[in-house]
């Protein structure tokens, strides 16, 4: 088994968990969050960086990188993680999610997804057996079974349809993995905002005993607390031995109430993705740093932090390169929210080891200044 | 006195002279080549990246800072060292360069010179006064006087005119400049391509004794064999007890050139602008990394380099990047190609030590593969 988890303790305040995931290239403090590395690197940052911010995991994107370089060169080169000089865990999600909301032209087969590449054209072909030998290529440590991701909202007949498919395909993903030893397949619980296809997502996807589960087809447009019944739904079906991890959620919010609900493992490109446009993550909520009135703040981005950026630079230097469109500006405002998300994280396996994740989820976001569970990402 | 230069020894092949300058923010090793920050940042570094691959010394653009942040912020920020969080030396430009290449709608008066900025249209002026302070407030090391640089060509009447006005602009710089102990004020030895006012130029400008000395208008599109004529001209001119700067020089062949005929510092936009476009300088000459035939080359960019990015990337990987627009690219091959610079002339001064810098140079553009003195830059 690739990859193994370990129950550390429950909070006894939440369904909270404190585990460690044991993976080929080293163990994971759950729940943790993991920037994503798209295009076989974080936007902006090294390797080191990212490790001396205490990153350790990082997620790449096998749609883009199936694209770009393709997953012949990265075999080549040695796998995902020489090629881009990264020795910690890295889980490669399965192109699913961006076949669906990046290429074009796409047409769905029981077969798997025939689309054109959003860089070119090119005529592409994906499939649970296609997914699977792209990532096996890769050498990550965890992947992702072939799943589509139905849009929200959906007719409740199409997304059963696409979440029985997803059933189909994942049996078909297990059987494709050439390398079951060195990289771990977890499958994907679909089902849309239906309980009852939740339900029976989770009892096919449990049924073929992978080694951990995701919930996906959330964080996808749905108000915030609709997902949060989903999870409660969805969580108590999966096994207490196993990881659990929810996609593409990286609000400091949904961190939170998610790592209260049991979840185990979180990626999102929005720490990154927001700091490109200045915006950052801080103990007192959201701060815009190209707004005016930073014009002559000395004053880090936030006082309570002790990252790189806020150790050595003013929110007035900042701004000015950001506004300047320099690329260092970028680099700051990147580290800054991924220590953010990354510190968050070790203080909520913090209060889980006290048994007061709710106290600290409470004080968090007073502080943070939330209105209604919303922290403005 | 704000910098001491201290001659060590002249190279017994050449002219060249190893030295060191003596600043309030360090000892630089000449001769030096002193990478750009044009906007308070060399695009893409970290200070300790610089430091990391050997940097003593860094320039900032006055013009750039001028118009954004401005020189009130900075100063008001502590100075452009605080502001940036670079402790090591620092030298600014005087502006004159860039009002001249870039701002829109110049007039030039003996006062000095109206310009629309090239961000926004503003209408600004700078003088030598005005220079002189702008360069006060950001604690610069060393401050260039204002200057008007001809461009090439241009005929002799226009140059002479010019450069009678800068010599008349150099001695209002002398005395607005308000902290001759902390910041040292360069003169910019000007003249064209013409001897004789070269020779004019100099003599007005050592007659009012300056801790140091640049020779501007050069590298301005001439061939390269009449820059190394007007040095050969106007370097014998200088008091050998005062450092020697050719301002906007960074090509491999001419650091090398230069040094031989006794300059002590240099600065170019060169090696990064070039690597953000994906081309390297390496030990064998000119390569652009885009190109298909890296597209599987696992080799570092440089086989002899000992850089951050030769040590742990391939070709292939940093050729992803690039072709991907992926930050992380730029700062591999802008630390290359800077490591490249600064590695160069701590061999040239390795050589000078040993009074064998006209053979080095000879080893050097052999093994580049230059042809005729030009290596590609």
């Amino acid at each position: 088994m690739a990859v193994r988890y370990e129950l550390i303790k429950t909070c006894a305040q939440t369904g909270a968990r404190l585990g460690r995931l044991h993976t080929p290239h080293g163990i994971i403090d759950t729940p943790t969050f993991m920037p994503v590395g798209t295009q076989a690197t974080v936007k902006g940052m090294a390797p080191e960086e990212l490790k001396d911010l205490g990153a350790q995991i990082i997620l790449g994107n096998t749609y883009h990188l199936f694209l770009r370089p393709g997953h012949e060169l990265i075999r080549e080169a040695g796998g995902l993680h020489r090629f881009m000089n990264w020795d910690r865990p890295i889980l490669t999600d399965s192109g699913g999610f961006q076949v669906f909301s990046l290429s074009e032209n796409r047409k769905i087969t029981e077969e798997g997804v025939q689309f054109r590449s959003h860089l070119n054209g090119d005529k592409l072909f994906l499939s649970p057996e296609a997914a699977t030998e792209v990532q096996n290529a890769f050498g990550s440590d965890i992947m992702m079974a072939f799943d589509e991701c139905p849009p929200y909202p959906a007719e409740y007949e199409y997304v059963k349809r696409s979440t029985e498919r997803t059933s189909r395909w994942a049996e078909r993903c297990l059987k494709a993995h050439t390398r079951p030893h060195e990289q771990a397949l977890f499958g994907i619980v679909q089902g849309g905002m239906h309980t009852d296809l939740r339900r029976q997502s989770a009892a096919d996807l449990t049924s073929l005993d992978f080694p951990g589960y995701a919930m996906g087809g959330l964080s996808v447009g749905e108000p915030k607390a609709l997902m949060y019944e989903m999870l409660e739904e969805t969580v108590p079906l999966l096994p207490g031995g196993k990881p659990r991890y929810l996609m593409g959620v990286g609000s400091p919010d949904a961190l939170v109430e998610g790592s209260i609900r049991g979840v185990d493992m979180f990626d999102c490109v929005l720490p990154t993705r927001i700091a490109r446009n200045g915006t950052l993550m801080t103990s007192q909520g959201r701060l815009v740093v190209r707004n005016a009135k930073y014009v002559s703040d000395f004053s880090p981005l936030d006082p309570e932090c002790s990252c790189y950026a806020c150790e050595h630079y003013s929110r007035a230097y900042i701004r000015h390169l950001v506004k300047a469109d320099e690329m260092f500006g970028l680099r700051l405002t990147t580290i800054h929210n991924l220590h953010f998300l990354v510190e968050l994280m070790r203080q909520v396996r913090e209060a889980i080891r006290e048994d007061r994740l709710r106290d600290f989820r409470d004080e968090f976001f007073d502080k943070y200044g939330m209105e209604g569970n919303e922290s403005g990402f």
